[in-house]
């Protein structure tokens, strides 16, 4: 078995990000639940924007925001999904390809467009997601590259895309290559209604053992597990992956990895703006961290660091050097 | 003549920003002047995007943005610029309306594609702007409104538009409209180099009496007069022009109309992050005043606290209520 010379390969949605501020009354009135995410067809996605405020296009996507970020942080790192041959296409292309992520899926022709997400930024700094999956949800399993996955000491997948069916194949297909070429996989639950879609093929994953390194919230975790009582629910869930990872929001994260059990506190914000990507940039800190060897206990502070970085401007891309940010307060 | 239902219509450029960190050595690198805006071809344009950071698609625009600024502080404004049938034409139209402006010009189908400017933003947060002008420089004079023209009280027009042809000719009909319905006149010098290459028209329109209100940072007013004493610069311009406004960086601002004089020192900045747009909506806050029938300095005061809210984020369109900050800091 060949050495491996990427640290994270990432299949995940790509998508841009239109992010708009809105008054809580609203995305009340929008009929969603605050601070989750929505899919909905391109003409609701079209009426939506209508009504929304003055936007910033800012490349997105879960897996995608988290290579950007492990990227920032020194890891070399590769992303693979699915963009349409537009002009967002070409944005979100040149973004991961400027924090220098391979990025080398084939452009797919025609309808529909490149995968948008609107997202509402209330004064309280929490995002509600409405994705337009668009060509995103067409990823086919002709675009995972065996190569590519091998090559990678890690394969992080995102949840959101277990909802289309084709990218859904590719990342069963994806496991299979990385298991077999002796490779992690790492696996973000993604959202609460994300998995109330998926909850059996979640599980199944993780009973399967499957997955080596598994990120969710606090309530991704309790939803997994149809549950009330955290405690229980991490450690019945920490008992089938080696690595567990659960964020807590202003109450920091926890990690389980075989039996060893380390929590950190949320990082000090001066002002929280945006929360979009906050999950995002935790994984990679915690990647970075892990693929520097660094300890669980650092491996938390980073993602903590990056997270703190990311809520506190609005888009879920870093802005800062992370890597100088790592260094100047874990060294 | 009826009374005028708008505040202020505005010709510009319609461009969409692509706003991204880089540091000076790749400013320098590209053979550009710090702080100046240059035109460039598609081609360039691509090859420099190929090259520079991940981006955030803000809409731009210099008379845009003030607009979009005006209505913030309460103005009923109008837009004239002319985008392509792509999705950056879409992103900008639908900022610019959801900004509440009227924007109605015909969307222009085939090539080039929308305008977009590729901004460089410093560590010192100096911007320059790199134009690829797109369906913005076919601008026809067909799309000149008359009615729309001749119901706004101000029409406002920037300097930037005046390289290419067809614009121009648009703007010079506007000005022949608003003129004859009894409305105001306001130009922006928009750039020193922009003023190298007009001169002479740009003379000409103020020598004519063209002009009602002229806006101008300090190195476009000695520009546009070939000189260098500030204070002689000033007065020789402002003999010319009913109300003549100057805009100095840190240094704040001065106004003079008819031979009264009114300064203002710049705004205070917790931390000053992308300078794009602070002449922009310095305009904006000023012309805003104006229409309000606020003196000459509160006017200008009205400029400085617009400028300062947008310098202090990404992006030439402002974030915070305006007119929030306005009734905060100066009632």
């Amino acid at each position: 078995m060949t050495e491996p010379t990427l640290d994270v390969v990432a299949i995940g949605n790509a998508i841009v990000d239109v992010i708009a501020q809105a008054d809580d009354d609203f995305v009340t009135s929008e009929g969603v639940a605050k601070g989750s995410m929505r899919l909905m067809d391109e003409a609701t996605s079209d009426s939506l924007y209508s009504r929304m405020g003055p936007g910033r296009e800012i490349s997105g996507g879960s897996a995608a925001n988290t290579v950007a970020g492990m990227a920032a942080l020194g890891a070399k790192c590769g992303f693979i999904g699915q963009v349409a041959d537009d002009q967002l296409g070409a944005v979100f292309a040149h973004d991961i390809r400027a924090n220098h992520v391979v990025f080398d899926t084939a452009v797919r022709a025609g309808q529909p467009s490149t995968a948008r997400c609107l997202i509402l930024v209330t004064p309280d700094a929490q995002r509600t997601m409405n994705t337009f999956l668009g060509a995103s949800q067409f990823l086919p399993e002709a675009a995972i590259d065996h190569e590519l996955i091998a090559s990678a000491r890690i394969l992080y997948l995102e949840g959101y895309l277990w909802d289309p069916e084709e990218p859904r194949a590719a990342m069963r297909a994806a496991i299979e290559i990385a298991r077999a070429a002796g490779r992690k996989v790492a696996f973000t639950l993604s959202d609460t209604f994300c998995i109330s879609r998926h909850r059996a093929d979640f599980l199944n994953l993780i009973d399967s053992g499957l997955l080596d390194i598994l990120f969710a919230n606090e309530s991704e975790l309790l939803s997994l597990v149809e549950g009330t009582d955290f405690d229980a629910a991490l450690e019945a869930i920490a008992a089938k992956v080696p690595t567990l990872v659960v964020t807590r929001g202003v109450d920091g994260a926890v990690a389980v990895h075989d039996g060893e059990r380390a929590t950190v506190p949320a990082e000090p914000v001066e002002r929280v703006v945006d929360t979009t990507g906050a999950g995002d940039l935790f994984a990679a800190g915690f990647l970075a961290g892990q693929v520097q060897g660094r300890a669980l206990a650092d491996s938390l502070r980073m993602g903590a660091i990056a997270a703190a970085e990311v809520i506190s401007h609005y888009g879920a891309r870093p802005e800062a050097k992370l890597s100088q940010l790592v260094a100047d307060k874990l060294g």
